[in-house]
């Protein structure tokens, strides 16, 4: 497989060999120790190097074998991104050097000293980010000299330059309305209700949603018990075209790409500003090409925004971008004191939607309710709507089963999903300890819960409400239960619950678990 | 190689295999794409898992094959770093799991978010660090957290964590001296003249410095001209015990390695903080069991330091922390305004090094000066000297030849080195374009100009001067000459110094190259 031609230049080129590693995002590449070209003193095991072939060059990790098999003294080996992204043929040979940090750095560095970036530097960035050519480390450099201030300039000009970084979906309709949660609320599957009332009634609403990452379910997650959801951007318009509406991933459909690349690094560093929300936000949705977008921002006191105060705040920022861009965006604050739905884990959550869109009695009222309410939002946008019908239309469009035949359209259209939709096998309840009623329910220890219990990685594990905030409980009663597939999973679920149950009764916390 | 025991647990365990990758410092281990163990929904390419074998964990890198010749699979290959480290034989079952972040990364978000880190949070920052638990993005956050600011408490905290977590040197002498210079100077090689006088009035001066990373040389870089400098702690000993002194490459030695890590992503991102510096500076001299030390900051337009100001608040840092431990420090500021010596790189360097302690007469006189300056400060700590005599005797120990002697005792215990001493064999020279006398010299660009030569990899790339600051130029006379084995290296250089020599002469810039 390797090819061993070495020129006779000082600084051997090296063959390149496809070499079978799935690195991730991650450019990586393997040269022999016993190569011409290696230098130890300049190369060493991880370092970033530069590949040079014609004009074309390509920023990697390396990596250092003895091992004839995987790469011989005269090849580079090219890790599955790698070869991807050089996209040239085994053999042609390349020049290997010490890679210099991407020109854009000079001005991460000068952010982090308190300069302010400009548009050009700021779209140098997104354009090294987009094409891997920052390191975790220069990623985390940007967002940590991002975090402490950001102007509004700067702000506009990382959302354009995000949005423009990849895919740019465009559609045939005049109005394409979106809606977003930022987030933190389990059980908060609302977009499964209102997208298919909004595309029953005939508006354009091509939905891309997130898989769970701190949570334990995103939507694209609890779609997937559903049907199949990571479909390509061709795919992605037919269901639009033949349905008006979709609830597909968005990884497969690669919006404002350098936002999954912060996210990645973001994520570990558990940074959150309000800054890097809206740019991730509105960059993705001026990719998706809408023109009215609804935001949902739940406040509570275990929710992303503890209150009024901080919700304005975003809300102005939002606001301040859309308003930049032409896009016409609408923010809503909405309870975000508990859970929405009884639900938390992809499968309950799905039996909660289908249960709203079927008008079971048994529907929870509560996800319903926001579900209508965010619905009525959307449709009137439509110019054809008479003003303060939205809810009621929306109502009449689930009611009459209209919404629940959209979804079922929807579903047939992206195809059937092999996930397992049964629920978690292993089960434990958890009790009051005396009579009261709740005053208050623990999102985040909820969330820690159900993502310990095994979700979202086992659809069917969750945890199931059996009372909300203002409910009478006697003593002894259910408060929740918790499935499980994997037992070792449900003991560690069950004595975090007993040291925090999530619910206080009557102000005070409960630990009991039975 | 691999085995494919797999239990029947939820959660399979994998058989460790061996795989021949030098990752570097970094924890890189292999799973099949085929493994039972593997679940994509959660496991990506370069995502951070956990292994755990009984008691013992590790974090690592993930990378994903579909080559069985790498790992089948029943198994889990482990990287060099990875299997030395975690030290269980191959075919050992261990468990694999999505890596948390460790837990000290909550201390760094809440010194990002503004909080002040207690000497137990920055202990157990330091502790992860040195066992590679912390990814490169980790490591860049907890470095940008600091950067900002940092209590002398914190200051303080971090130089004690740092010293206590690798070797920690002890001699049997109640005096151990050290220098060192926080460099920027081109040349500036005072240590290898310092050493050995200091050493033939017999002092023990254990001295260890680091190669150069961004610089055309290091003293390491240098001293490895003359012999060898990678020694092992107990050789280092030996060397100490027969010649009171020793010129050795840090790197092998293992002192502060939490210092080596955070330089390694300091140096990517150009981060240079005061309180860094001292750090890892401090941490470094008092693993080493230094009693006395004294510190060189060059002062000058072109160095990391531009002013008395800055000098002096650097100089209260140092004599805070040594104050702290213990450790007598003094520092000196001395002239920083061009490199110090005629050559610069390697072998230029260690020629003007033994040009000095040969006592010849073409010997720089500014290597010469400010080595026998500086030993005369170190040669005052003895007790037995009288009070104001160091500079006399630093003198008699060089002009006696005593101080030659020492450093060839010193070079024949440290054993021969394999490297080419040879001057580069393409040249060309950089003239005076006009009568006048040199005004300034760039020490940045030239440090640029040396190494785009070459140096240090090419240990006879460099510069030699033929010209200081306040010596007069005729038109068309060399100011220096630059070596180069490498004729497309030296055509760069040859154009960079075109756009921008380093010179000025009477105020204007040299732009001839010829």
């Amino acid at each position: 497989m390797s090819q061993t031609i070495v020129s006779n230049s000082p600084r051997p080129r090296l063959a390149i060999v496809r070499v079978n590693l799935d690195t991730g995002r991650e450019n990586v590449v393997v040269i022999s120790r016993r190569s011409k070209a290696l230098r130890p003193e300049v190369f060493r095991g991880f370092s970033r190097v530069e590949l040079r072939y014609n004009s074309k060059t390509l920023l990697a990790t390396l990596l250092i074998t003895d091992n004839d098999a995987l790469v011989g003294p005269g090849g580079i080996g090219l890790s599955e991104p790698a070869f991807r992204r050089f996209a040239e043929p085994e053999g042609s040979l390349v020049a290997v050097t010490p890679a210099a940090p991407p020109n854009s750095l000079e001005a991460v560095r000068g952010k982090i000293q308190g300069r302010i970036m400009s548009a050009a530097e700021i779209d140098e960035i997104i354009d090294d980010l987009t094409h891997y050519r920052y390191s975790d480390m220069e990623i985390a450099a940007f967002l940590l000299g991002s975090a402490s201030f950001m102007t509004s300039g700067e702000l506009i000009a990382l959302v354009g330059a995000m949005s423009r970084a990849g895919t740019q979906l465009r559609w045939n309709t005049p109005i394409v309305v979106d809606k977003h949660c930022i987030g933190g609320i389990p059980g908060n599957r609302t977009s499964m209700i209102v997208v298919p009332i909004v595309a029953a009634h005939g508006l354009t609403i091509p939905k891309t949603s997130s898989r769970a990452i701190t949570s334990p379910a995103g939507t694209a997650d609890t779609m997937e018990v559903l049907t199949r959801v990571d479909v390509s951007v061709d795919e992605m318009k037919e269901v639009v075209a033949a349905c008006n509406g979709c609830l597909v991933w968005g990884g497969h459909v690669n919006l404002s790409p350098a936002d999954d690349i912060l996210i990645s690094v973001e994520r570990p560093l558990a940074l959150d500003t309000r800054e890097q929300m809206v740019a991730s936000i509105m960059s993705k949705k001026l990719a998706a090409g809408s023109t009215h977008l609804l935001i949902d921002l739940p406040v509570g006191p275990t929710s992303k925004l503890i209150n009024a105060n901080q919700a304005m705040r975003l809300r102005k920022l939002f606001e301040f971008v859309g308003d930049h861009f032409g896009l016409a965006v609408e923010v809503i604050t909405t309870d975000g004191r508990q859970p929405i739905g009884n639900g938390i884990g992809p499968v309950l959550e799905a039996r909660d939607v289908m249960a709203v869109l079927t008008n079971d009695v048994a529907a929870p009222a509560d996800l319903r309710e926001k579900s209508l309410r965010l619905a009525a939002h959307l449709l009137e946008y439509d110019p054809k709507l008479r003003g303060g019908s939205g809810y009621a239309r929306a109502r009449e469009l689930l009611e009459s089963g209209a919404a629940l035949r959209q979804m079922n359209r929807i579903i047939d259209a992206q195809g059937s999903s092999n996930c397992r939709s049964d629920l978690g096998t292993s089960t434990f309840d958890v009790t009051a300890l005396s009579d009261g009623s709740v005053s208050g329910v623990d999102c985040l220890q909820l969330n820690r819960l159900a993502r310990t219990a095994g979700a979202p990685i086992d659809k069917g594990a969750g945890i199931k409400l059996f009372k909300k905030i203002g409910d009478r409980v006697e003593q002894g009663e259910p408060l929740y239960r918790v499935y499980a597939f994997d037992s070792a999973e449900l003991d560690l679920a069950a004595a975090m619950a007993a040291a925090n149950s999530g619910y206080s009764i009557d102000g005070a916390d409960v630990r009991s678990v039975r």
